[in-house]
């Protein structure tokens, strides 16, 4: 059976989460805790040399990191990635947008909310992080305001990437009311069959 | 005929550039001036609303961003994409990887330095960021060491994403000796077929 390492918290760990509850994929789960270490034991390490999660583990042993290659890796011949030659490579355009113009002004500044004492001197980092979050969450405005989903007219993976942290983003203190569309197209990712809360620990 | 609009000076750029040298595939070179807001423009905006180079405009006027995507879609059914699936992953695995942990810490520090004023307050971003790049390139490293290409044993968009900028790490001050299985993987990938370097501005 795939084994996924994880932490419940994470966003990126939530997205293969909820592809493996949409696909109705089996999947062990081990956490562990980002927060003292256990993703850099020499065990943890041999499994993904850059000491992140999720981390996903195969039958065989070999692991792939990175949560949207392991998207990719997983959704490979389903409906969740599109067939057609451009549409693929609009999907993962929105996932390398996600990963470079998004995650580390969303999901981080959340992380250093939730996750780190009151007077971390991370804190200082906050306004310039999340005045480029605003500028992402605008980008999938432009998008959201004439496309029911982010690549063509059905639901993918690439939603699946983006929804993580934006569905999220109240607990960054980014307000998301001045973007109508995407308010609507959290509405329609939630909507979805099978879909599951980020809160909801594997059983 | 494609048309890429591009910055000859961007590794991200460059990546497409190669790529396109490689596959013996024309495609007209547009450049803008990022330091000026040539990609912020309303009409390059409408083209990729994140406002960034490199951009690929195809035959019929669509556009696909983010250098990742861009190389995803040129070598479909290439051999620069593996076939096999888990391979694949690895394929994206060190792409992602590349665009989260190494881009910002490699890429950004050499354009501080390069293109930003000797007295910008973005000189402070130094120290943290080139801590994260070293510790980017220790993981390359750690394939390298026993891998000759970081994706099975062929030469794949894995390496030429990351040959972008790890090959002018130089620029941001990142010493590569340490790093003796990245040192000849960069000898590796610059004795490819067809290899052109980032200077060479297209025809």
């Amino acid at each position: 059976m795939l084994r996924l390492y994880d932490y419940l918290d994470s966003g990126n760990g939530y997205k293969v989460r909820l592809l493996l509850a949409q696909l109705g994929r089996p999947c062990a789960w081990q956490e562990l805790d980002i927060l003292t270490g256990e993703t850099r034991t020499p065990g943890f390490l041999a499994k993904n040399a850059n000491g992140r999660i999720p981390t996903l583990e195969l039958e065989d042993g070999r692991c792939i990191a990175e949560s949207n290659a392991i998207l990719w890796y997983l959704a490979e011949g389903t409906p969740f990635i599109p067939q057609d030659r451009y549409l693929r490579a609009q999907t993962l355009q929105w996932m390398f947008f996600e990963q470079y113009s998004h995650e580390p002004y969303v999901a981080t500044p959340r992380f250093i909310l939730k996750h780190l004492a009151a007077d971390s001197p991370r804190r200082a980092e906050l306004p310039d992080r999340l005045a480029r979050g605003r500028a992402a969450i605008a980008v999938m405005e432009s998008q959201l305001s004439h496309h029911s989903f982010l690549v063509g007219d059905g639901y993918t993976i690439a939603d699946i990437a983006l929804y993580a942290y934006t569905h999220v983003a109240h607990e960054a203190t980014l307000d998301l009311s001045p973007y109508p569309a995407v308010l609507a197209w959290l509405g329609r990712v939630a909507a979805q069959p099978r879909h599951i809360p980020i809160t909801q620990r594997p059983a």
